[in-house]
């Protein structure tokens, strides 16, 4: 574990993805590199709102305090956690700001304004923002900082079912956008005592880490109507009543990235999927003394039709060695390397290696299956990450030790589950989303069991 | 004028851009059509940095009072204008931390790690972020927020010339970027007493808005060693002795859709030029009874043919009359219509009105002309609006009453220029950007004047 956490803090350096030295604890500087990465995986996010019929918005940063306390939960969960704003310049404020933390106190005064008839739902509006909390635990690149790049999604409904079927297509959403990181994760109601604060329930979408700790990447959240009703957002039923909406809201971050590096990198570097690898194909010429100039022409006719079939690709032309190339390269997770040589020429043939480490030679006449040799390398990362989240997802049916994630029969009771969590030292996840049903016996009451808790050391 | 503040005030709601009932004054909510037509001109912004070498990069929102006050001028210059983060949850923070109004001071630390010789110069870097600043004037959307959508170019280089060469880039891009914008502008020196804190020289680019007020949409900052002595930016010669860099700025904001708003818009909205439209032609079917299938087969096939040349386009099947659909349309600016009904269907051809009332048939086969009508409607645009500002572009040679942008023969004198501003009850933009040589007489001080001051009423 630790040997993973320095592993991990090395090579987001070393990868140029942020610096840490930024003046501030928490808030680091994202590099060109990283934030590409990252404006990729944003890129992907909004197709799937897209497809799903969300709007982008953008809201302010800043939230009066009192429109922060409408929700009693809400504050706190959260305020422990807000940046506050007192002066601007020499002046004090007449009412506090806080930097937002995540944005619903800021969203649902207007959505109380934006929503007035049946007609109107369901309202499915999204933002990627800057929000800011204020971590006292260790702080950690893209895993645990304290200016966060922020998806959310926040949806209104006429009832709870409708809230309930946002959920479902909330997960679909999350199925597909995962699936094209390459990325396994597991669902799971969050027990009551960990719910997002003001939530009716929680799901929280965890990845496994090879450090075996859970990494959240992304929660869910059903708001039943306990923010609808301190903000007063109500529409005009088609009977003519005024009723309160029910709520629903799907959160990411830059964790995101955090799991990517974590899962699928090696001691050689990242390992980057094609769907968000601001380059998916480096071409190394491969120089021999008189081979220049035709080396150079077949790795330009290469880069050319690569081009044209739109994958993104450079020659990498710098003044050193292939071996120093290919080192660069696989330290920044490029899926494929194309190396093009004399006996590459003389065979028609290009020479590719892919970032997991196979190598096979393709006629020339067919670069376009470089395509499926993309798909075929992610496919490759998600069964190995796939695999090593399966391997370390344990049934127990008594408290031992174990590592990764556990699932234990529970009889549901709050006393018994936060037992599990002290005996184990590990965290409670909830219960499978899937809400596969057991018949086992609560480890801790005796009582019959006829759900699993699951359990793991976190992020 | 009064008239035209309040055609904005009005266009901006109703076309949906921005929502100004946010809690916080001078902090607007986007709306979705207005996000998506400032992330377009985001767009071509980063095309432009792309083209020139320049890396994305996004920095923390929050600077470090002691970081923000090393460069005296640039203080003295934002001062009154910062908010101040003073507590987070229940502590006081050590040190306060204020939203960035800029992010000199947030990037020069950082630079002074990261540029280290000659080889890594120039230094090219920009970021699109939120900045902050405390106005104390009348706010309007944005054109004076306080939550400002801002675009910041930084650039490090080996020397005064180095510098001066980016500069010229910079007025390049500015003048490709406002082009695909339709915007004329001009650029002036400003005075020495409205620099920017901190900078050698200041280039103001500013647009003449119908209001017949100035207004900056863009800066391009000298600042020579200002910044970089405070913060140690230097760099190993070749000679192998250190030298601090010279640097520059170029800055940009959410004003830009301002000014696109104001110069193009007219009676019946916004106009939106086909670089930025989110959506550049409508198709709108005119149904009459018995031609159902017919005109929304026809507006199909041409709705895949545009898609299949790429121009985003939109089939208008609400349930609504086409005068009310031509209304919604030209009030949102899209710059081109398709109107399909059974005539059309009968002479083979479509119907096109553009957003500036010109009005064509064009046969059914020549779709693809679609294109060359778009670039004719940003010409046209361009012109009425060159036009506008031309004409109100005035050469004075005595101090009289006048609308619009005067230039006047100036000696350089600063008391003689502040006194033009008092009498004209204008402010200096500075001098023509072009150098421009006259042989006039201040009318101020009587003196030589080989110079001209542009002034302005301003926003």
């Amino acid at each position: 574990m630790r040997e993973f956490d320095e592993w991990y803090n090395e090579v987001v350096e070393r990868a140029e993805l942020c610096d840490k030295r930024y003046p501030v604890k928490g808030m680091n500087v994202w590099l060109p590199y990283g934030w590409k990465i990252m404006r990729n995986i944003d890129a992907i996010i909004r197709e799937e709102m897209e497809k799903t019929g969300h709007n982008e918005v953008n809201f302010p940063l800043l939230i009066p305090e009192s429109f922060f306390k409408k929700e009693a939960e809400h504050i706190k969960g959260f305020n422990e956690e807000v940046y506050w704003v007192t002066h601007a310049g020499k002046n004090e404020l007449d009412e506090r700001l806080l930097l937002r933390p995540t944005s619903e106190t800021a969203i649902y005064p207007m959505f109380s304004l934006w929503i007035r008839s049946h007609a109107d739902l369901p309202f499915k509006i999204f933002q990627i923002v800057n929000t800011f909390r204020y971590e006292t635990k260790m702080t950690k690149a893209f895993l645990r900082v304290r200016e966060i790049h922020f998806f959310e999604a926040h949806t209104a409904h006429e009832d709870f079912e409708d809230a309930e079927r946002q959920i479902k297509e909330d997960m679909e959403i999350a199925e597909r956008f995962f699936r094209k990181l390459s990325l396994p994760f597991i669902a799971s109601i969050r027990p009551d005592w960990d719910k997002f604060a003001g939530a009716h329930y929680s799901i929280g979408l965890d990845i496994l880490m090879p450090s075996m700790k859970a990494l959240q990447v992304g929660s869910i959240h059903q708001y039943r109507q306990n923010f609808s009703i301190p903000f007063e957002i109500k529409y005009e039923g088609i009977d003519g009543n005024h009723y309160y909406c029910h709520q629903t809201t799907y959160g990411m971050s830059e964790r995101v990235l955090g799991a990517i590096i974590g899962i699928h990198g090696d001691e050689k570097g990242i390992v980057l999927p094609s769907s968000i690898a601001p380059i998916k194909v480096v071409i190394i010429p491969i120089i021999f003394k008189g081979w220049e100039d035709k080396v150079m022409e077949k790795c330009r006719s290469v880069e050319e039709e690569l081009k044209r079939i739109g994958i993104e690709c450079l020659i990498d032309d710098r003044d050193k060695t292939p071996g120093n190339k290919f080192y660069d390269w696989e330290l920044k997770g490029i899926p494929i390397r194309i190396e093009i040589g004399p006996k590459d020429i003389e065979n028609n043939v290009i020479t590719i290696v892919t970032r997991d480490g196979v190598k096979k030679r393709l006629p020339e006449n067919e670069i376009e299956k470089i395509e499926e040799e993309l798909k075929e390398f992610d496919e490759r990362i998600y069964e190995k990450a796939k695999k090593l989240m399966e391997e370390n997802i344990k049934r127990l049916e008594k408290i031992e030790e174990a590592e990764g994630i556990v699932e234990i029969p529970w009889c549901g009771k709050e006393e018994c589950g936060k037992e599990m969590e002290e005996r184990l030292d590990m965290k409670s996840l909830g219960v499978p989303y899937s809400h596969e049903e057991v018949d086992g016996t609560c480890p801790i009451c005796g009582m019959r069991a006829t759900k699993l808790l699951r359990l793991a050391k976190t992020y």
